[in-house]
């Protein structure tokens, strides 16, 4: 015989089972987000577009970077000095297996709706 | 005259800009998912479900207790301890608020594919 759980219990998965915090943390997923748009985007432009401190921003980019995320190249643009940052095909599979699990964790919650 | 952007710039909103770390962090949001499919979850099941540690598992639960997002209640069950965590009217909202920034972001990427 197989013993059960005596009373019910909810839904028995683990909702963030496959979640990495690498690319779910709110700022790293925006990065890849923007980043996955566009062969490659500014410093500059994101620490405009989400709203941080270069400090912050540099900080998310250094973890993203270390886990093969995405590339950064520096540069200049004229004399100004510029940061670049680049998805890798790892960062875009990263980001491909976030959106999945978002899917699935959405679905969940709307099928619960009734409960 | 309007001064426009020199070069052609990624889709410029900021996809996390409704996204509340309160809610979106993976073990907080795991916790929301399942406290909204039942009355009421005991805490050794949210443990065993996450694969947490109690410490880790008590942090997360404070921060969304402390935000008003769930109820913590304590008592015993014959002669255990036991704790109980349910998800407040303003728990379910925010989930609700956290999944349709999450759908938002799934139609971004997901639109973003041919680029």
């Amino acid at each position: 015989m197989v013993s059960e759980p005596s009373d019910s219990t909810p839904q028995e998965t683990n909702p963030i089972e496959h979640l990495d915090d690498t690319v779910h943390q709110r700022v790293r997923l925006a990065i890849l987000t923007i980043a996955n748009e566009s062969r490659k985007v500014e410093f500059r432009f994101l620490q405009e577009n989400l709203g941080l401190t270069a400090g912050n921003l540099s900080q998310h980019i250094r973890i993203l970077e270390e886990a093969g995320l995405i590339n950064v190249q520096k540069g200049t643009e004229g004399r100004r000095p510029r940061t670049w940052v680049s998805i890798t095909k790892a960062g875009r599979a990263a980001l491909r297996r976030e959106i999945s699990v978002l899917k699935a964790l959405v679905s969940r919650v709307e099928g619960a709706k009734g409960s």
